[in-house]
């Protein structure tokens, strides 16, 4: 038998693709936890400690965390029914594929959407945010920290701040997927209504978890609805209780959670909220890989995607190819190297790009030497590309 | 570094509540696979053969799987989102609690929906259904084929010629939660057009995987719909082409899929499909395991919620408590044998009645002894219950 000390993941190539991201041998380890009844006082405990960490990693004091087996995607379900009602206003801000997908979303379950577009690589500006929630009564902002097919990190805080003092009833709703625990997130302080994400990124936990944090006045304006809620796996009105029971030690019932990864994730939210680094530190440290990267980037002459460092992500760098290079060039040559980088997502310019992430204990951990590894293969792999191409 | 033939569960007391339920150790080991790209050839590949493999446990030639990360209870949301449209008519057969849950969800999404009740302990009638669907034309019916809350088996085979009999146009929809792997099912040859399950009863895999297979003739139905899908997490517009893309080997996507579950499900599958015993002596071991409980059981005086054998599963059992003695006086004796059984959850009876499980490995691999402890464990708990009591 394989105690958690001697438990070490099968030799792999390093995954450096935006997520799913590197998964620590004690977050495995719990992944293969032996089955556990999913009322068992055990796992109760475990539930409840999950949802606590939770809301540690986002700095806030009362916010309703939301845990459900499903995709970060569910998370978008889960607001647009519960907190729009048909027929209501969303405003979505647009820095990459995952604004349309949300954008969809929202207008599947009856909501009437406007979206405001950045040109590719850019923020939305506080001005056109602003002239938007001037224009017309929205229920909902939502927005992409870090959109994962462009890499362009969005100014949380600053949007919060143009919403407050322009329109504080419209709530504030932030895809965290690509951001939560790589970028600094203070929920309560900036006044985020809903934080939602997914386990398998910044959070270090495999993937198959929905994750969600709605503040208290976003379950206010929830409770207040006047319509039926218009999913039945995504409805809060089914979660809330159990959610409630969980952090209270008390098993409920309504549909069997993914018990494995409940307690994966507690390892992982272990790791993160009560070991060195610190939170802050944590943050610091995604900076610093991050500038590290960019900055080999530039010195081989790739471009990033985000148009500035402003709004450049910290767990993820986007860079178009050089020119005469492709994909089949640059990405097979990494992998030969050990190293799974991902292609472009971004319809528009799904050719030209790839995306390397660095979250988790890949930019944390720095005996791993994953980042050294993905700058020596990044250099050695653009230079036989080139060579090969003549370029 | 533990190989999968060194790695081996940490001890722990036997889970035979009704799902989740014990996993292998190859399977759990799979569970801690490395990080992997959802989109990497090696993944495409193992969700692929999943896929097939989801298909050959139903004997279904060319039905449609879906796979995705959530609970079984997305599956009745799948349904409800797709293939009915709203104001149409559902008829739903109750055995059980998860009956009322399905209706609610049918509901929840726009369907009029009749209920037929059976008794508790009972099936609902071929003559009832006939009834039903001659006095109005309904989209589909819905029924448990094992209702987790009383161990009540339908008859599926009868209820599917009911309909094609008297309404061949309304969908036959089975929730197998409780069924699929433990009991005997032929989608094809009996003409059911959707099983939907969970992962982790009789296929043996940790929770957090929805698991759903559409007839094509369902999937006509689904084509064919005039209004808009009313889910998007659930929308098989949206799941459809990522299951035939990675059936066929080419990476798409939608959400992120749950990779190290679909890696334990393989796993799981593999057993189940492709060494001893035959799916066909699978389900033959469940029925001579399950009597052999409910023989004991009988043996102790212990009456069965199921009022005849015909309408009992042979994957779980459930029973009442003898006069005098209630649940705190026999699960925590249990408990203490290392036995973990689960409390009755059918609201009407929900504190007269407890339910073991019996399926997978635990009914499987007789190596185990895990039946030979449920009964030595429970013939010595209720003794003790009954001697603290004096009954």
């Amino acid at each position: 038998m394989a105690t958690q000390n001697e438990f070490k993941q099968a030799p792999h190539k390093l995954l450096v693709i935006p997520g799913p991201i590197e998964v620590a041998d004690e977050v495995l380890y719990a992944n293969a936890h032996p089955s556990m009844s999913h009322v068992s006082p055990e796992f109760v405990a475990a539930f409840g400690e999950c949802i606590r960490m939770t809301r540690e990693v986002l700095f806030s004091k009362d916010a309703q965390p939301f845990l459900i087996a499903g995709s970060g995607t569910l998370g978008w379900d889960q607001v647009a029914a519960n907190l729009v009602e048909p027929g209501e206003n969303a405003l979505v801000l647009h820095t990459g594929y995952f604004g349309d997908s949300f954008e969809e979303c929202l207008q599947t379950y009856g909501a009437k959407v406007d979206q405001i577009k950045a040109e590719i690589g850019a923020a939305v500006s506080q001005l056109h945010i602003e002239n938007a929630l001037k224009s017309k009564k929205y229920k909902v902002l939502t927005f992409t920290h870090v959109d994962t097919s462009t890499a362009v990190l969005s100014d949380a805080k600053a949007i919060a701040d143009t919403v407050k003092r322009v329109s504080p009833d419209t709530l504030v709703v932030m895809d965290g997927v690509c951001s939560v625990a790589s970028e600094e997130i203070r929920m309560d302080a900036w006044g985020l209504d809903v934080v939602l994400t997914a386990s398998q990124k910044g959070l270090g936990t495999p993937p198959g978890l929905s994750i969600l944090v709605a503040s208290q006045k976003a379950m206010k304006v929830f409770e207040s609805r006047s319509t039926p809620i218009t999913s039945y796996y995504a409805s809060w009105k089914k979660w809330l209780p159990i959610m409630l029971a969980y952090e209270k030690n008390t098993p409920a019932y309504f549909a069997t959670p993914p018990v494995n990864l409940i307690y994966a994730y507690q390892a992982s939210l272990s790791q993160i909220t009560k070991s060195y680094p610190t939170l802050e530190e944590r943050f610091a440290i995604h900076q610093r890989v991050s500038q590290r990267v960019k900055n080999s980037a530039r010195g081989l002459g790739l471009r990033q995607v985000p148009l500035e460092d402003a709004c450049a992500a910290n767990g993820m760098t986007a860079l178009y190819y050089p020119d005469g290079i492709g994909a089949a060039d640059l990405l097979p040559r990494l992998n030969g190297k050990g190293v799974v980088a991902a292609g472009g997502l971004h319809t528009s310019i799904k050719d030209k790009y790839f995306r390397i992430g660095h979250m988790g204990i890949t930019a944390v951990d720095a005996h791993r030497g994953d980042i050294d590894l993905v700058i020596s293969s990044l250099q050695e792999a653009l230079a036989e590309a080139k060579a090969n191409k003549g370029v």
